[in-house]
């Protein structure tokens, strides 16, 4: 699996999208010796034995204008005037800070010693000349875009997104525009997802929901793998009397149905598959099930479609302390939702109720503890990780 | 502050926006009671003495079929057919797995004994009826647009995205696209604080970079004023020489400027202003400073002009044990940038460089450590909070 492809985008659209291939500086930044301070470029050995009794006289050299080159150089016994964010005159090695020189006719009268380096940064302090800022795979933050200017790249290559069709089944779900028959649910599946999607760099499209028979489902499928780069399906998968979508998957064509069934509740019955280049995942129906395996197989993928390295999705991990007991469930692995707390002893984390049909546990989430298969759980008081939503 | 309107949008459009005002369920979710398995609705008190040598011999009594309603009744010592999700029919309370039920000739055999309520979701077991789902104010995650499809709101009312308009200033201060001159610098602050404003929900406009003399920045601020819901202007507000950037903010209009200088580390000066209703936000020239303040003070005045309640952001603060000693920077609070790294030990919080000029130190670090002013500091090994970036 890999991006289908590349574009240049002007910097302010880059957020959130990965970088296609590796971004080097094409010179130092700061692009030389700046200033930090006003006051006077001078050659530190010149302020050695300054101090208010016995300032370091120095002659009055000229200036240094903001955004233009440092003409002047600073020679022994001389000072030159410099702004913040100056660029520090050839002979000089540091800047005194004008709260500590006098000035008089012709000449300064530094007060304090500067060190060599002092209040100046050096060429190249942030970035090196050739150096790889960023690596392909990246998913730009904020920060990045301020660096990528800095380096004088106002576009940047990234890679497309990946489309990805979102198809739900199921005789007795409606779309949320329909009005509610008896028996009949609307589809939380589309627009969860949807979400998801979005949220993990994709771009969604919500295809509807489809009869639950073996010829509908299989022609929409078909259409979803012609003309997207990943598709989901919700529903209908579980191993029950009726198997409709992974049999339909099956029909495809190569390489076909990859896992069928998972250890992991809620979403046991999940489908992962690929019809050519394409991945297809089966969801479960419920839209709890289907948020927790979207995000532990579906996300993934999709990354990987995205050409992005994980370890730029930000730190989503923290510790914290279960405020009452979770059980194993037994022969399965269990992603239980939480809601943290900080208390003055440390971080808490409550479960939120287990069923897969309730999704508010999920919207009223913080994160996921898993627990796993087999073995007692955890206790109360234990200390788990939480994986931030 | 409030926001200056709202809009409705499609689900898929609603990802990341905030409420305009409370949403409550026009119905049950489920809207009614549903099986959870495929099986048999039944009466659990006939049930009650069953076991695979006894089992509990009931009537086949007919059959639900999906999505439609349950038009029969379960009498006592009946059963009747129900697939997953089935609305459970009149008189039952609970669902005998097929697992666990021998069909004959007109009659099933349970042979395990369910107790009431058993397989089954009730009506509401999610959101009940008339429960407001999602108080005014919440910014919408992924799952979020799920419940709102299920109670049949494929559009909901969100507060429109303030306009934010970014200057920059500083007559060494370059556009990304120019060619690099000696004595001058790119604009870091355009795009990286675009790529913040856009994060939080603004809708950035980088208006690029003004000459730092009075008139110039003067009048590009009165037409980002005039035109925007909110201005950044960055560089020139340090408390130097020259202060042309805060002199300009004090001449545009009552109530003016609320704050200059703050005591934080990076980013001293910091000046507060608002013309009318618009605020106006003096952010220091480098870059790392800028996005810290903006963080600080920007995201939450942003948040509050789009009516955003702040518990909805997601959780974002961990505790970590510091790597290495982090001093005080004396009478400044200092807002330290960390890398974290879960050990086997717990999560530890390494500090990246200090130097408010080194932007990288912000494209690396996962959070802030916040080191209060006056006192020690904290030690090595030190129990910290850090807020995730």
């Amino acid at each position: 699996m890999a991006p289908r492809g590349t574009e240049h985008v002007a910097l302010v659209h880059a957020l959130g999208r990965v970088l296609a291939g590796d971004v080097a500086s094409p010179h130092d930044l700061p692009p030389f010796d700046r200033s930090l301070v006003d006051g006077w470029a001078v050659r530190a050995a010149d302020t050695e034995t300054a101090s208010q009794q016995t300032p370091a006289r120095l002659r009055h050299a000229g200036e240094i204008r903001m955004g233009a080159p440092a003409r002047i150089a600073v020679g022994p016994g001389e000072a030159v005037r410099i702004p913040t964010g100056g660029m520090l005159p050839q002979g000089a090695d540091a800047v005194a800070m004008q709260e500590h020189v006098q000035t008089g006719e012709g000449e300064v009268a530094v007060e304090r010693a500067v060190k060599a380096g002092e209040n100046v940064v050096a060429a190249g302090a942030d970035v090196r000349t050739g150096r790889v800022v960023f690596a392909r795979g990246r998913r730009l933050r904020a920060p990045d875009l301020g660096i990528l200017a800095g380096i004088g790249r106002p576009r940047v290559q990234v890679t497309l997104q990946p489309r990805v069709a979102i198809l739900s089944t199921g005789d007795e779900v409606l779309a949320a525009e329909d009005p509610l028959q008896p028996g009949t649910v609307r589809d939380m599946n589309g627009a969860a997802l949807a979400g998801a999607v979005l949220a993990s760099g994709g771009i969604p499209e919500i295809l509807g929901v489809v009869r639950d028979e073996m010829a509908p489902v299989e022609a929409a499928l078909r259409r979803a793998v012609a003309g997207y780069d990943m598709v989901l399906v919700s529903g209908g998968s579980s191993v029950g009397e009726r198997d409709i979508v992974t049999d339909a998957i099956a029909r495809l064509g190569p390489p076909g149905i990859i896992v069928h069934g998972i250890a992991v509740r809620p979403g046991k019955p999940t489908v992962l598959a690929a019809v050519g280049p394409v991945p297809v995942i089966g969801l479960p129906g419920n839209p709890v099930s289907a948020l927790v395996i979207f995000d532990l197989f579906a996300r993934p993928v999709l990354e990987r479609l995205l050409g992005m390295d994980p370890a730029s999705r930000g730190w989503h991990r923290v510790r914290a302390r279960l405020a009452f007991r979770l059980p194993s469930a037994g022969p399965r692995e269990d992603h239980r939702r939480v809601k943290l707390e900080m208390r003055a002893d440390g971080l808490w984390a409550a479960p939120l109720p287990a069923g897969s049909q309730i999704l508010t546990s999920l919207t009223e989430a913080d994160g996921i503890v898993v627990v796993p298969l087999g073995g007692d759980g955890f206790a109360a008081g234990a200390e788990v990780e939480v994986q931030l939503l």
